[in-house]
């Protein structure tokens, strides 16, 4: 019985959630669902692609993953189904799925076009009720990626660009300032080349202001007002305070670019 | 095995929601819950009951929906419980239930005064735990409605005007504000009195001042700051702007009156 | 089947919950988890060991609970298992367990080191997903608390004076302030000693400020923008305004100093 996961910026205010609930549930009344988030910036496909990739390792296989930010509701942009090594993922081709489905090996995707597979009256402003959810509900109840429709190979690509390392510094950008205000970088097993060890002093420039830094393994290893770097919980670079809000006391954004060097 | 769904204004931050779900679970360990919303205003009766409203359709026959915004609470406002043609309600008697309902067809209103139904202990200040989560549990689990105490006829009205059509222009009231500051209206079918295209002009007036509007059937319909009117998710006519709080920008309460014409 | 109970300072904007999640239904997919709250202030630990402390005794008999509030996260802090009458308790050895297991009778308390009941890479960040959660599916799945390591004596106590009765004044301290605005002390059956009936007037000194209050059962027996003091669902002596936030009212904090007297 595979778990159905949520990820929106559909916040928890209005009915939106309990709705795509009510409907999995009407379809497939064992389903078993977690959120992962419903608090994605609106329309922030960057952040909530970044959080679904972060998490969706920590789920069984076969997990069914839907998720939708979507600008283009009612639009011609496709629904899609992508089915990976370990899970499938469901939601709006507009490059969310991808960096999650990429990191599990991409097998195939397909463009949701079964109509017993939604609703019978679908919204022209809420896919996610009408037709991302019946679909999740079908695919965990047993129906397969490839009955949702034909294949495709054109799906939209994530707006990232990569990590460099030029032998001295890593150039790199922020990808989600979380819940506690730590900046969290797209730099993952890059920090490694840089040699450093545990309590080495690092040089950071953040929208071209400097400030210095220490390597350390967890919050509680600065000290004071301190800046600190250390590899967080899903593997990525990112820069933290000791009880406090990095994001607050550097002033960054989401998609400033971050260099970090040795000193 | 029927749904139980919550609706509240007691936020997330207090464990108000656990306990009432823990109590649930505890007599009834089977029962699945699905959350609609706990982020309505503060004692805000009119938009809770018109999100349970909207909601409530979604869900399969049979569920209990259990709703709670209750300025009343510990006073002689009563607990009831209504039955309908599809689900059953508990809450407090003070119209929050009742639009939901009328939409289904109410067949009985209860007064919930069966003590055994209740917590041993009932506190002042808090019957989402003491009285409705476990009157839901025992009605999830096969009880009936009219074991829950005598029959009502007298159940307090939603204190909601009706919206008007005079032949040129609806005239409506916010009824809510979405998480993503749409603003929405209480007018339904009334829309398609004014017998309007997609893409037509459609004159706007709120709180005395007058907009231009064009009405469309999805928001990426709209163009850069233009407003857009709309039939959303729910049915009910809606003001939007593109990837932006209308409500911002308008600067409107629930509660304001809208008129709406064609150009 | 046992539930499993959370409460963590996580927020919902992050994947943090979500996680710890899909890993208990990793290890025991039939993990039936209730939220208590996840929006405990950042790294408060009094706040969060007063609200599991309050909840706890609403879930039934052999529930698992897993808090998280963990400043010194990935440091030298052990985990520990708390096993009471009644329940069980896991996470952080800073005080956070120690109030709600108390109240049921502390049995044993075990340092969490059987490396089979953590993740196979621990994070050092995030010990609410790598070591506290799989410890709970393990223990909700039959596992028992002796099995997680060695016992302990030595564990951290939480950092609260206890409320005091002069004969004529009851000196207590502000616990949590709820999210309706009520301020929440730590008195409980201290109220009794003043021998107050409902509707009697009381002194309230809050920072060295005097105010003039109610003693009231319920919130709607107050009148206007009068001031009451009511025992709570909890069982705990509170301020309160009429629909209206106290909190926001009184300019008060957690931690201040109240004093409450018969007039």
């Amino acid at each position: 019985m595979p778990l159905i996961s949520l990820l929106t910026d559909f916040g928890l205010l209005d009915s939106f959630v309990g709705e795509m609930k009510a409907v999995i549930l009407s379809i497939y009344p064992d389903a078993r669902i977690v959120d992962i988030t419903h608090q994605v910036e609106k329309f922030d496909v960057r952040m909530g692609a970044f959080l679904l990739a972060g998490a969706a390792a920590y789920f069984p296989a076969g997990t069914v993953h839907v998720a939708v930010i979507d600008p283009g509701v009612g639009s011609i942009r496709r629904p899609i189904v992508v089915e990976t090594r370990r899970a499938v993922y469901v939601g709006p081709d507009n490059g969310l799925l991808v960096p999650a489905a990429q990191r599990e090996g991409i097998l195939h995707v397909y463009e949701l076009t079964t109509r017993s597979f939604m609703r019978e009256k679908v919204s022209a402003t809420f896919h996610g009720r009408d037709v991302f959810a019946p679909a999740a509900a079908h695919l965990a109840s047993g129906k397969q990626p490839a009955d949702c429709g034909p294949e495709v190979t054109d799906y939209v690509q994530p707006p990232y660009t990569k990590p460099k390392f030029d032998g001295k510094r890593i150039t790199c950008e922020v990808f989600h300032i979380d819940g506690f205000g730590n900046i969290v970088t797209n730099a993952s097993n890059e920090t490694e080349k840089l040699g450093l060890e545990f309590r080495d002093k690092v040089s950071l420039t953040l929208e071209k202001r400097r400030f210095q830094a220490r390597f350390v393994r967890t919050y509680s290893d600065l000290e004071g007002k301190e800046l600190g770097i250390l590899v967080g919980s899903h593997g990525f670079l990112e820069i933290a305070c000791r009880e406090d809000s990095a994001a607050d006391r550097l002033k960054v954004r989401t998609g400033s670019a971050v260099h970090v060097g040795a000193v």
